[in-house]
């Protein structure tokens, strides 16, 4: 695509940082809140359970584009407020839409990010003007946007002068009935190809229905997504718009925890929030890790002892390999707040038993296991 | 919806076992092989790339149902055989696609589960007699299908008298040009949703590029789908049909490996087969474990700290708690073929560590630690 | 496309002659009736509503293809004889849907065509077994099917030896919900630009509501379609199925007279059948020939006069072209059962006040008006 | 739809009228001219087409909303210039697209119309502010937009303060590829099920290729549209873009003599532009009209027939209609400068040959005919 001359450089993939936040990068980035801004109590509930979650960024809208021109149109002013002061309160950076020059005017000083919407994804004039700012812009992909489309208008923001573009995949228009919109998340895949700006995804607007958010979640994050913005509201029943898709707190919070794991088994980090502090959650959670310890632990066991197999018998010890993998470990357990001290110990137990293990197997599986009795005489 | 009087059951999920295989359980079933079956070699080594990835039941068309009448039609009865052969001589159970009254006939008694086509999905008359043989029928998604459709489809087979429905997702329709068809993931949950039967993903038809396949096999993994039917052909380069789609044998292999973390990341198990036995490769999945074993570590003491800040400091060491953990880990770690010996010292030196560092994180955020002193000496 | 050896050939049109009924000629060619064949009085009802409509084929659905397998699915041999008595003793030709090889053998030397529906043009067995039939087989394009996917599925019927395919749009699968499906009239000129075969429009199953089946089959036939597949029903509230978009009887008699002068304007013939005969509706269609006349008679007066224009004022009369229209028109007149004496005091009348015309303008339009005062002393 | 308070209106269609020309109403409105403004040059060349082939409103794009920020994205000021000068010096009216507030405000009191472009269908800021202006507003239907969200758009003008919006269909985006767009002829009479404002059709954003356009604009006309937009370029080979969907000046003025027979097919006007000026073309033209009148005529008499059918004989002459015919008739002439005494003279004719040959077909068609001898004695 030549004319992607910007968005499809493949030199390096963008990190986009803001506020101590890096989108791009190993970590997952999680985005929640209310699709509107409706209150200041609603923000401040809603600040507090993205930051429980392990949330970095609040959203909100107070710019709203409704299909309606009956429907509520969102606070503008007021809401920005509301929104800002609920996420400097909890620690959060935040994000809200524009949908043209005066809103975008008025939002640019206020807010961490902006965010384009879907239905403004080929609004060439407020791409132009989004491209002049100096904050990262989310752009949304339209709703019947091809991939190449979705990345020709980030290249609009880019060429304007403004290198911080974060794709947002959105579901796309189809004829299936049961979601609002399917979620496309071969687009992450392609996205990531054709260009190196980071990916997000939102489930909620895709699916339209809150009981399919934390599958699609973990889907999105499974498939390489860089982030999710996930909508939620501390009353979904009240919400003036999107109720139906936007999780509770706790729902929210619940699937962050969730989420750790699928980011960490494609090798990202999710660090979800604080965790709930019972004694009993904090006890379950050490059974879950407890149970993770052994499975992994067997498994390092269990390849080791292939390793052994390719071996003679008194190659089994390696002292250098033993070196080696102690001195990448140290310096990670101390970045963990892991005793260095307690590092060495274990993995002194661990290499132990592993030649322990390798030398039974091998003897084991060993035909002439019997004439070898002299151990190690081979 | 009222019709679905057997999909839409809810009273348990389906199990659906076919020769120690089981589809629907908690363990993640992986499908692999060719689109068209061609030759008895090529069908020997994919079922052995299968085996080696920890599949479970080979794939290959001997009828295919092909756009153009001037394309390869498939071998036949000819071809049956070599699919059938190279299963069972790799372990393997085999499945393949019927298209009509007479190729059903013929391969009833010879595979171990049958497919039904997405061109095929509203071939209603084919679906009534899958539905009187006893045999699994793994039924794909028309290209154009709602849900309500495909389920509805199901219900034709069930309402015939066969149980064993596997619903396969294959992608639909849509505007987007950069993929062969657009992978529709909420599918997965909302299959689940509405009924009983297992759920799988073919990312391979969906995608129609190989590069792909990775990302979208995890994201169906994490967004709940039960297994994965992957096209593979030891040479794409001159594979008859969808070459451009398969993996080739290393790419699968390479691909299972990593399944498994992200099956067990949502509570799912994927034993991923055989893995390859250079050194090199074993240190590396070694080095992999290594890493998450210190983060786990590492989490497992930050939990351990806030347990610790709920406590009094001469109720930190908690000995019957101790106790506890390891009457559970002990038999776990046997059945894994880990040594009790290795855990019981390994539980040690965590036990102790983690006192100390709750101790020690006490102190540090007590007010009075200077009052203190004599405690935190060390 | 290459694959279109037969289908894409593009020496001549296919006139596609069955029963004495051309399809793909200047004739427009109407089917209709219910969409599935429920009595012998309804189909007797249905067959002498398409005769009197002017339509040629009777269509009748007896093996249904249904999306729940709890829906009526067709009488079966019951119905044909139905569909096949009504259609003879109304002297029309009849069509039903075959879905197998089993329904295709029972109706293959009952009926004059067989249509294969649209959930099966990729059911490649049973165009094949079309292929072998010598009847016209009406081909309906898949809801998801491209133009050259549905042209490949006409090649499977031609190459197996079956030249008379007739293709038929019937809308396609979107996202917009007002319609059942997208009647994709830009098919008709694709498919007729790729292909030989004659193109019909079944307006009925891509609206799924009555209401706009007349606006639909105008827009066909201007759109170049060679017939029109309207589903109309004697009582379309007790239909078993597609009730809501059957036309009634009377709808589709009154529908067939408006096709007439569309078929006309774009240069087809479609004779629609007898009018009702109350005197009113008979006046009322004079009332509309009436102003028409008018109409086509102020327009003729305008073009002589704008010859009238180019000629000298002496030149205006042209008795040697007057005599030149009257013998084109005379025999014209005597075909259609018009007294040539009337056509000649009809042409008196329109030669004479054609000539008043002519001069009067030139004498206004004229410079020199003035000065030419004895011509214009009327 | 309860949201559609104005546009949902049903108490009568719209009629929207300026500089003279009305759409909404029975005659069909042709717009016409090249995407983007290109110089004075072209545009004078457009002009003269559109106004040769009776068109009334000129178009051509001067901010041009481009998917690729490289691609030319209109002349802007110089470009209102051309196309106003071209539009008024030819007599016709013209409209260009807008695209924000800037460029609303530049063109809103130079052109006669604006039009909101397919990709700022859902630009809700920029809806609010063409409802603050006294102009019609074109707008296009978005490429995913269902058509009630376009008629909500639509709400958006009118609750603004301007009721003059014209609808524009010009396809949605499906699957199918051998188009550039699906045109939706649907959307035509659901929109004007929904809502009483005018709906026209651009069929060449639709198609994207020049060849479909005459296919369909009849389509289109005789699926009821009010108008047509369609493109038209002097020379589409050098075009900066559309080129491949433009007609020629000599396509677009052979297409509009089409149109014509389609409009009065359908109960509508449209008066093609000035035909070419040669006698033989006028006489072609002639010889054209006198063969609809013979036609027309024949029609006339066989219904009179058979209205004398249901009469007694002594009641065929019926002086009290024959002078309501004329009472109808004459000024419909007048309006059409047709000679009211022309008109007196020829229905003369006609009714005393239709009198005529309704006793003739009496008597022939009397079994008693012989004993009926003294003519009328029944």
């Amino acid at each position: 695509m030549k004319d992607l001359k910007l968005a499809g450089s493949k030199s390096k993939r963008s990190l986009i940082e803001v506020g101590g936040v890096a989108l791009g990068g190993q970590e997952i980035i999680l985005i929640g809140g209310p699709c509107a801004v409706e209150s200041s109590i609603q923000m401040q509930k809603a600040a507090a359970a993205v930051k429980h979650a392990g949330g970095k960024i609040l959203r909100g809208g107070v710019f709203k584009p409704r299909t309606s021109p009956y429907s509520f149109q969102g606070l503008g002013r007021e809401g920005i407020d509301y929104l800002v002061r609920a996420a400097k309160e909890n620690g959060l950076l935040c994000v809200t839409e524009v949908i043209d020059a005066q809103s975008l005017a008025m939002v640019a000083d206020e807010v961490d990010l902006l965010q384009i919407g879907a239905r403004n994804m080929q609004n060439f004039e407020l791409l132009k003007l989004a491209g002049k700012i100096n904050k990262p812009v989310i752009l949304k992909r339209g709703l019947s946007a091809t991939v190449e489309e979705w990345l020709l208008a980030a290249e609009y923001i880019l060429a304007a002068g403004n290198s911080q573009v974060i794709l947002c995949e959105r579901g796309i228009r189809t004829f299936e009935p049961s979601t609002r919109n399917t979620l496309d998340l071969s687009a992450v895949g392609v996205a990531k190809e054709l260009s190196h700006l980071p990916v997000i995804v939102d489930p909620s607007h895709a699916a339209g229905r809150r009981d399919l958010i934390p599958s699609l979640s973990k889907g999105a994050l499974a498939a390489g997504a860089d982030g999710l913005l996930i909508e939620m509201h501390p009353n979904p029943d009240e919400a003036v718009s999107d109720g139906p898709q936007s999780l509770t707190p706790e729902q929210f919070i619940a699937l962050a925890q969730e989420l750790r794991d699928v980011a960490q088994s494609v090798g990202r980090i999710f660090v979800s929030g604080e965790r709930a502090e019972t004694l009993e959650s904090l006890r379950l959670e050490i059974d879950r890790i407890d149970r993770n310890l052994i499975e992994s632990l067997a498994d390092r066991m269990q390849i080791a002892r292939r390793i052994g197999a390719q071996k003679r018998l008194d190659r089994v010890k390696d002292a250098g390999r033993e070196k080696d993998i102690l001195q990448r470990l140290i310096p990670l357990a101390e970045d963990l707040q892991l005793s260095s001290e307690f590092v060495k110990k274990l993995y002194a137990l661990v290499f132990e038993f592993s030649v322990q293990s390798q030398i039974k197997s091998k003897l084991t599986n060993e035909k002439d296991l019997e004439s070898l009795c002299p151990l190690g005489s081979k």
